[in-house]
């Protein structure tokens, strides 16, 4: 019995270091690729200056959607085609705003949020600066009635992730309207979600919520050192005036795409893992960091699952459309799976940016996370760690329909919101090693969970 | 027995559960400061901006000294002193090179390496291409007199960690003229210590040795795309020529400075920490990263230890001199320190660059690796991991006299070398919050040491 054991213990132990060589040698032949012949740098090049931003519904996002499919098929996937996906079309016209002050005019920096309406003509009106959310109701109809609502909430600079603070603040752009809305105000303007002391504003989605308020009222981004010039006016001058305009459109929705490549599983042609990130970008800068990045990474996933190591189950890159303002892609791509009952066993994102590697944050469903981790030491020389996390705003409608566990790749984000939905975020501003090792990252991590994870 | 031994246990994980409390809000406290409220971001502006780069012996490295001086004094150190130092003084001048071929001229861009000879008059002659060590003495003599060295080897872009690259390359830019020299070459060109693809070369310290070759030959660095561009033509035209000027002078040794602070311990005034960076610079660029971060979070480190936390030991800060050119700081700090028969706990050094935080570098001399992995969990929610490494230039001398265990503080590296010794180590490329990052992990680290590692 004894030496059976020792056997088999030694049976045991000396597959497992033969497993982890042999998925330590596929781990640094797929980081290889990346570091020396990935494409995925002079895509991004190309996605960024010759289309450029691509908002939901424009011109550039059909181009992008035909670029993402030429590209795919390029890469050598099995298979690629385009997921019809009705999107919202909204578009920017002009902006403006000044601060009034001792009959001089102060121009600041503006952006139009996502979705909102125009101003129609010029909104003149006094300001109220608001730091959170009770303080709106405490302040009340009287005091904010035909006045402009300013919600002066910056990021906790103590927070050490940028995330997490983006996440505190971003409910005032995303629904700060529709509150200003309820107690009268005329218009909202927001403080930038950064860190970033410039005079760049950044846009991003908003929505108007009719269970608060019916009333649709104007709603911009205002940039961090505006914010701060504006607060520290209404200090001295709190009667002073802002003169705002803003003029949007809101259209009918139209008809565009997700683009899904595949490489067929060897074992499991049936059952689904999906890489993907975002092909639409918001309409300013050229979309690099936001999602072009995670686009270019996921495409270059095709090289490594047909050249460097043939997959057990299916893998689909997916180039969702609309996850900036409707997340209609996701929502389709979910729909589609959940009506062809397919088998999906997890899927990963790529939307937090082209920046240095970090982590894989996975969820802890069906002991992914568990398992995940067991792997830590093969990810160690690569400055990578699975933790949990997981997720991505894309992929979140899967794990509604099939519970299955979501991942991300999450790299440093002390630079992110420097440029997040501004002018800034273009292609000069990605690191081609940092985006390299993105995609490595992702890859070799898929790699690890089509041979060891059943999700059974 | 039993209930004495529970009662035991209970008493000491409840010590530890308080001592972990108390290490953790005393972390926190610090990072609270570096990201509110730190100079460091301001005196790097400064040094930058208002003193430029400061190569040992120049104007402006004595104003930096000056500088270093009142900015320590004003940070409320117990003490500020000069340390008298006798640094080298090379001076550089105009420098050119142009490729020959086919009648044209084609110009390259070039820097002398520090403490390169000048060339006289303009030096024009065949190229040897040079891939590695080997390859020198296969080619001989017979091929190498009298022309030019052209030491062509890359940084391997498979290396995950580019000081690895930089640690594999730096001795052609290093002893490379000697050896060339010993086989007649005229001088010798080295491609620049860099992944990043640009036009920028990159200087960096060169010396003679006399037991390789007693002829002094110029020594100079090609950026990376001459380096590309030079060897695509020598695969064309062999004999092609290179022209090369340089023009450089190495003048008598003067008296500079280290500059110290001291922050007087509570328990033992006479046992020492160490925190330091070194204050010179390269004469391109601003030396912000290199290595104006670590001389910044150095100094901040006064107010911690002052205002923060009062350390058990003796904490000195000091902004070393002529790390890249001679070493002479770190060796007379050392030195000064055996002399004086200090105790010395342990030294930790910043000269990685300002990027966003990884690791902290501990070698295992006395158990200090072992204990300070401990603390892990603590560091683990700012993105920071205690791992094997150390050391540093500046203090390594301190190493060979005390053998005391040496820490770094190391950051993400995918873009120093992007900058380091070019025209590009400027302020604009330094990020305000991974600075900041890097000075709470200094202090925060050197904080746990002082409580807990007697080094006894």
């Amino acid at each position: 019995m004894k030496t059976s054991f020792i056997i088999l213990f030694t049976f045991s132990l000396s597959t497992l270091i033969s497993q982890n060589n042999e998925d330590s040698i596929l781990i640094r032949k797929i980081y290889d690729y990346f570091l020396t012949e990935s494409k995925c740098y002079d895509n991004l090049h190309y996605l960024c200056k010759k289309i450029g931003h691509r908002l939901s519904g424009s011109d550039a996002a059909q181009k992008a959607v035909q670029w993402a499919y030429e590209t795919m098929k390029k890469a050598g996937a099995d298979t690629v085609y385009l997921q019809p996906v009705k999107v919202p079309v909204w578009k920017r016209g002009k902006a403006f705003a000044n601060i009034i002050v001792d009959n001089k005019k102060l121009p600041v920096n503006v952006l139009a949020l996502g979705n909102s309406v125009s101003s129609n003509n010029t909104i003149v009106a006094e300001v109220v600066e608001i730091k959170n959310e009770q303080e709106l109701e405490k302040i009340g109809t009287e005091k904010i009635k035909d006045k402009i609502v300013f919600f002066n909430v910056a990021f906790n600079p103590k927070n050490i992730s940028t995330s997490q603070s983006y996440g505190e603040c971003v409910k005032y752009r995303y629904i700060g309207a529709s509150y200003a809305a309820k107690y009268g105000a005329k218009a909202c303007i927001v403080r930038s979600m950064t860190l970033s002391h410039n005079k760049s504003p950044h846009t991003g989605n908003m929505q108007y919520d009719e269970k608060i308020s019916s009333q649709k009222i104007p709603a911009l981004a205002i940039s961090y050192q505006d914010a701060d010039t504006l607060s520290t006016l209404l200090n001295k001058y709190p009667q002073l005036k802002l003169e705002l305009y803003t003029e949007n459109a809101t259209q009918d929705s139209v008809l565009s795409y997700n683009v899904i490549a595949e490489i067929k599983g060897k074992k499991y042609p049936n059952r689904y893992i999906t890489i993907g990130g975002h092909l639409d970008s918001w309409d300013v800068g050229e979309g690099a960091h936001d999602d072009g990045a995670g686009i270019v990474q996921s495409i270059d996933a095709i090289y490594v699952f047909k050249k460097i190591y043939r997959p057990n189950n299916t893998i689909r890159i997916v180039a969702f459309m609309n996850e900036e303002n409707g997340l209609m892609g996701g929502k389709v791509y979910a729909r589609e799976a959940a009506k062809k009952q397919e088998k999906h066993i997890t899927a990963i994102e790529s939307d937090a940016g082209g920046f240095t590697p970090r982590y894989i944050g996975t969820d802890t469903t069906n002991g992914l996370l568990k398992l995940a981790q067991s792997w830590n030491p093969l990810f160690k020389p690569y400055y990578i760690e699975i933790v949990k996390g997981g997720g991505g705003a894309d992929i979140s409608p899967l794990k509604k329909i099939f519970n299955i566990p979501l991942c991300s790749y999450e790299p440093d984000n002390q630079r992110y919101f420097d440029l997040h939905h501004t002018k800034d975020d273009v292609f000069e501003n990605v690191h081609k090693r940092e985006l390299e090792l993105g995609g490595g990252a992702i890859s070799a991590f898929v790699m690890m969970v089509d041979k060891y994870f059943m999700n059974d």
